[in-house]
């Protein structure tokens, strides 16, 4: 227990236009929570920001409940059990769950509330909010089940360096597939080529997307693992294979604009006989466990790398999702709250 | 064998625009053709036609090879075998396949050629080109496979009272579906509703298909049988439930458009975790058997009706198809060119 006191990000604002903006949120200073019966406290060590959460502020993506003017904002963390009346949930216990943008929340790690402890011994704990939490599960889960890869298909990823994106294709490639990554840059592109295994690139603000798809995937796209959407999958459509399979894992060029970019190209799932499917990792909790032994043990054989773009201090997490909307970020976007490691 | 010629309809232009016109096509009498050993020879009794033909015309859709200047229009049609040298098809055989928009046709029935001897005897052989044949086949096939409905659910079928659409929104009813029918007329619906039993439907003339759609799917569409495609998709996107499936069976928006329609609300896929998926029939060959037992006990039973909308004589082929695109036709168009049922 601690006599510090609670500073939490709160929503001021729904965000109108592009992007979220630092007066969207205000931080409030409240006192450490008490905890009752069945429950615990934890103190955040790290938080994520996710593209997602600018819906939390307006109206909730049809994920989750939106969030009241006034509540403190939504997110995952992972953090240390500091006071428990569970005896499940020990002092001690490093977790990661939806601790909220604040130095301490109180949980009862009951079913359905997607709190886990986490087992893993060969990663530092913060990979618990990427490769080795919802983001890496994201990329697995969904490559997995939606994607089906078959050793030899060409898989194409939008967002490829985010955080979602680079896991995604660095698993692509370890399940035998020909990977193509689109980002934002001629820089980013050759850290995915250099760093992450990715077959070839495409930098989409060059303009010739249709071009480079065609040179870049000669035998057309078999999965599309798509966390961009708009005028990107737009032109992904034009190059899918028959039976091809989209992941519709992110829209973060809709996170940009009030208006939807209203698609073209969208018959091309029809005439494929493709299929295009939205994926939201919480569906996949029974697949968790595989997903952590199976990245785990990719990293410890020095097959999987992952990347954290760190700042530091709970009064960077404004910035930190603005950096997301900007394209900044080079992997995922994490902020470092309390503690050593 | 016969001492007939052979009337054929061949492409004489590719189309542009909207529709098809009759200049398109050219009437050309050539010779009976001889067969050889393995073949047999098939008198065309009925022809169908279908909305996918004008992509026949133009680029094949992805799906056949298009048609050359000069080709006799391809389709499929139930026929009588006139004469054969091949023992497994014996004159006298009421079979339907890809007979072709003529007289005469010659066939091997090797496996992949999608001709199949008629077994069926509860209803008139042109049912093998309606309820008991490729239509039937598409709506059952994709209704079970990408649909999965579950009783109680909302299917909202588009083009309601087409081919394929009557037929789907009679087995989402007997699969114990709540059913919403799509038509172009207020007489559409009131024959959907008095005769096929949809639950609810809407003219979508109207122009007020949002309202409409809130209206008769309170609970939000679970299935979306979608025939047509651009607008209509686009509103009932808005619409899905989570885990909602798109049945992307036609889109017969498109065909009379050389500009796609863009799509606005392709986002809600992702965010309602649903799948949209492309259906041809010809994938589902192993179904097919499934398809035509089940669908004939309920014809026998009284429980599943079904619609032509015939013209006669070979000559009316291209008027055939333009009813389809000018929406005319009430259940499956097909033609009569030659026998006594």
């Amino acid at each position: 227990m601690t006599e510090e006191s609670n500073r939490q990000w709160c929503l001021a604002a729904r965000p109108i236009g592009r992007p979220v903006k630092q007066s969207d949120f205000s931080l409030e200073t409240n006192p450490v929570p008490v905890i009752t019966d069945g429950e615990f406290l934890v103190r955040t060590r790290y938080l994520s920001v996710a593209p997602v959460m600018r819906n939390y502020m307006i109206d909730g993506a049809g994920i989750e409940e939106p969030l009241a003017i006034g509540d403190v904002m939504r997110g995952r963390g992972v953090g240390e059990i500091v006071d428990s009346k569970n005896a499940d949930w020990p002092v001690g216990t490093i977790v990661q769950g939806k601790l909220g943008w604040q130095d301490y929340s109180v949980a009862t790690g009951a079913p359905g509330t997607l709190m886990f402890p986490i087992r893993q011994k060969v990663a530092p704990i913060a990979t618990g909010l990427g490769v080795l939490g919802m983001t890496g599960f994201t990329s697995y889960c969904s490559l997995k089940d939606i994607g089906q890869p078959k050793e030899g298909e060409t898989v194409v990823v939008s967002g490829a360096l985010g955080g979602v994106g680079n896991i995604a294709v660095q698993l692509a490639r370890l399940m035998g597939c020909r990977v193509v990554g689109i980002a934002g840059s001629d820089e980013k592109c050759r850290l995915l080529e250099d760093k992450l295994g990715c077959h070839a690139t495409i930098n989409y603000k060059n303009g010739t997307l249709d071009e480079d798809l065609k040179r870049t995937a000669p035998d057309g796209v078999d999965i599309f693992f798509d966390n961009v959407g708009g005028s990107i999958l737009d032109a992904v459509l034009m190059h899918l294979n028959r039976y091809a399979r989209i992941i519709c894992c992110g829209r973060i060029s809709e996170y940009l604009n009030d208006e939807p970019y209203r698609l073209r190209n969208w018959g091309q799932v029809g005439s494929n006989r493709a299929t295009m499917r939205g994926f939201f990792v919480y569906d996949y909790e029974p697949m968790f466990e595989e997903a952590e032994r199976v990245m785990a043990d990719w990293i410890a054989a020095g097959e999987l790398t992952y990347q954290e773009d760190r700042l530091e201090g709970l009064e960077m997490m404004p910035m930190a999702l603005m950096r997301l909307y900007e394209g900044k970020n080079v992997g995922k976007q994490i902020v470092h709250v309390s503690g050593d490691d």
